[in-house]
């Protein structure tokens, strides 16, 4: 496994894999290497010739006040990780190497990205999606994996392939959970042990909606409902509870699939964002 | 040489080629063919293995009040010109085939895209970023080549193009010109027979202004100076003369290159633009 910091370095490797026929498969990260991180490497390492992650701490992601100061940033274990996983290549540039003076490109998605974390977050997913364009021009991998845990940012870098005609293809994998279901996030190294103990009740109230929407209810109610279980946990802050279609993300009126019920709560000062999609013709949360 | 409407079609033809090993290169452009299309088709049949014209008359970047319908469409007398000059691809999309229903996302330059026609014309330079990305992702020239008439739509692709991290070289190639200055634009052809007659007073108030510079005059002396001669003719109402920074396109209160002087003016109902850029070490206009 190599590790590169020069978008000329990483261009000249894969560029000469391409050159010997190999398919190429990139894990975009931010580091802090986890085992949901670890199942989109795996995936390309099943499909793809050469296997690429980047890490990269975005800072065009990161609002004003949030965490891109503190956000975990352990190369030498990300690296150990990485090279266990089966990774040929990480591509760990510099804020200087990505954005260098006179940086003003961006690439942004209207509609998409009004509500859900894009709604709370303004700039959040502009961030996101400019830096994907960049990685994605300058590693050119045949296959990108997002987890799906992201749910609005993977729906939106579907978009920018699909509407710049990206050469590229995007696959969405399913969320890693802790055992207590939890899911996966760089994110949950902030949680003091209270607020550990009492995260998973995100994904409990999601799958309870889930299951009212299985039952019958429409997409408002399981929100509420969700919203309640959340609100009766005086360690959470819910910030939105939404049912979306899994493609517009617009709110929906309707019961049953496909929905995606989607919610973001801070406990104390950690953001975490969690959803269960159901898909038409399964709606098994 | 082929002609081809579908994006399918013409990855196909340039994937093959590059395949073989050829170097593309690609003029973008939307239509209305004159001698500077042409100047850019010579320069990449010069340079390329496989010379490849996009087509388009592109609707995101024209304003609700523009011209997009009136706009010259005139695909079988530009595909004669462009054989003549050696094309090898012609790729002329409907409007479904490049925005499709749902499409959503733009590129977008900012501080460039404040002042001159950026400043008039709100949505024009996004649309123009927003379209030329996908068409660098669509045909993956190695090469594409713009007019520099186009001075700060130029300028704002080279941005992109750096920022984004698109693996395409841009080359911008001098203004082509009527024997009597008037800078070539597939526009040229709305000025009924007094406009045309007016219309080379803009190249040549620039030229006078570009003297000015040459001597000593600061920029914004000279944009004055060239704004008091355009206003001397009745026919021509001015939108903007500045004095810019080449790559910044700050206004520049200095004297001297490096330096470009744009004007826009309308005549009539017809938008006409026009630049002088005076290097540094060579302030000759």
């Amino acid at each position: 496994m190599r590790t590169v910091t020069k978008i000329s370095q990483v261009r000249a490797i894969i560029s000469s894999a391409r050159h010997r026929g190999q398919q190429v498969g990139l894990v975009p990260t931010m580091g802090g290497l986890h085992a949901g991180h670890l199942s989109l490497i795996e995936a390309a390492r099943a499909n793809d010739d050469l296997v690429a992650i980047s890490i990269f701490v975005n800072p065009t992601q990161f609002g004003p006040r949030e965490d891109y100061e503190e956000y975990p940033r352990e190369l030498a274990q990300d690296a150990q990780l990485a090279e266990q996983a089966g990774v040929d290549i990480i591509f760990a540039p510099s804020v200087e190497e990505m954005y260098p003076q006179g940086f003003s490109t961006y690439v942004e998605v209207e509609e998409l990205t009004a509500g859900l974390c894009g709604g709370y977050r303004p700039g959040h997913l502009r961030g996101v999606t400019t830096i994907v364009a960049k990685l994605l021009n300058i590693i050119q991998p045949h296959v990108a994996y997002f987890g799906e845990k992201d749910y609005q940012q993977l729906v939106v870098i579907k978009r920018i392939v699909t509407d710049l005609n990206m050469p590229v293809e995007i696959v969405g994998l399913p969320t890693v959970r802790e055992p207590d279901g939890l899911a996966l996030s760089s994110r949950n190294q902030y949680l003091n042990a209270d607020e550990r103990q009492a995260a998973p009740l995100l994904y409990q109230a999601l799958t309870a909606g889930a299951e009212l929407v299985r039952k019958g209810a429409a997409g408002p109610e399981a929100a509420e409902h969700i919203r309640q279980m959340l609100d009766g946990e005086p360690l959470f802050r819910v910030q939105y509870v939404e049912a979306v279609h899994p493609e517009t993300l617009q709110s929906v009126p309707y019961s049953g699939p496909p929905m995606v019920i989607a919610a973001a709560v801070y406990l104390g000062d950690t953001r975490l964002i969690d959803n269960i999609k159901m898909e038409e013709g399964n709606n098994n949360a």
